[in-house]
């Protein structure tokens, strides 16, 4: 362990597959900035809500927002919202000779902690336009702004990432060596999301050129 | 509502964007035998747990399985473990004028209950095998079966599907009509996960080909 990693605590320490487990803040990082989606869990009356959110992280924290009539964020306006936040990226399908050693290599980041509301109207600004260049990178240079209207309906919580782990199964199956004969192929199917054409609003103003940062949707930064 | 819905209940029920949320059987059912990745919520000592989890459906029931030690699966096999299930399929990034309108095209279904330890070993190995045909679809008639010991090493857990919700949110962005005008560019960025070149595992003997039910992978039966 770096000082770069974070801390691990019993509820971030598996107790199984611990080789697959990792503490490593840039690694934490680059998954959470490749991610579009999360699933955040909580807990309403004793029983567990599970849904999918965008968020942006800013250093080590996550911005979610939903409407401010939403029921989760109202619970969150007191002492904040126990969260637990994934962030899963399917990188293959791994087939193997048994039924057994079938799996998915995968990058996972699972995140406990406290999802408070954001008070502060220019930390509120900056995290919503994060969340918008979180899903386009660049983005949010070519919108308009919130409105203050538009800022009161919205609520931004807050997850500083404290309790945080990253797991990542990768590579080629692992077969049981007495099954490497039986005939059957194995190997990995990888998967990848992939941007399509993009297309335009119907409501569009005349024919204007995809910009850039559309049409460079998922290619890496080199 | 027809007979082939779902019954809408309280947790079910959202209190925003109605319109967006369905009870559609057939449609739950077609979004559940899409995807390929489940986020499961539950509750451990009051605090949410989100990971994710590979699933089958068999008719309405779904199927999750995992290692006889896991510590979610033994607080299963008493009254059964309470959770919510969500599998989400990003179909595009919805950009708009306002960064407020921004939004992503989605189908996500939500299913609450309680999932139970499947006892009896002929569902329990048919849940297994759909396992492996929810991944890669007809996988499972290439692959050795479980052992006993392999059964043994395995708990599948069964969610009954009953309190269920289907939300969409598809189409081009809804801009204010004032921002028609403004000159940025708008419209739906399609997102897709797409499989690459199967990757021959390193111990396979020979050259076997690439079989047709990997190569068939996310092509749409005809």
């Amino acid at each position: 362990m770096t000082s770069r990693d974070f801390l691990a605590v019993p509820r971030t320490t598996p107790t199984r597959n611990r080789q697959r487990v990792s503490y490593d803040r840039s690694a934490v990082h680059a998954v959470l900035d490749e991610a579009t989606l999360c699933h955040v869990g909580f807990v309403v009356d004793g029983e567990p809500v599970v849904l999918p959110q965008l968020y942006a992280r800013i250093e080590d924290r996550l911005y979610l927002h939903g409407s401010s009539g939403a029921r989760a964020l109202h619970t969150a306006e007191g002492q904040g919202l126990a969260v637990c936040v994934t962030v899963t990226l399917v990188d293959g399908i791994v087939l193997a000779r048994s039924a057994f050693h079938h799996s998915i290599n995968y990058r996972s980041v699972v995140a406990h902690g406290t999802a408070t509301v954001v008070a502060d109207p220019e930390e509120k600004k900056a995290a919503l336009s994060a969340l918008v260049d979180a899903v386009v990178p660049g983005r949010s240079a070519h919108t308009r702004e919130p409105s203050p209207k538009e800022l009161a309906a919205t609520t931004v919580l807050c997850l500083p990432l404290s309790e945080v782990s990253l797991k990542v199964r990768s590579g080629p199956p692992s077969d049981d060596p007495a099954d490497l004969d039986l005939g059957y192929w194995a190997g990995v199917l990888p998967l990848a999301t992939t941007p399509g054409l993009p297309l335009a609003a119907p409501d569009l103003r005349g024919a204007m050129p995809v910009p850039e940062h559309v049409l460079a949707w998922g290619v890496p930064l080199s």
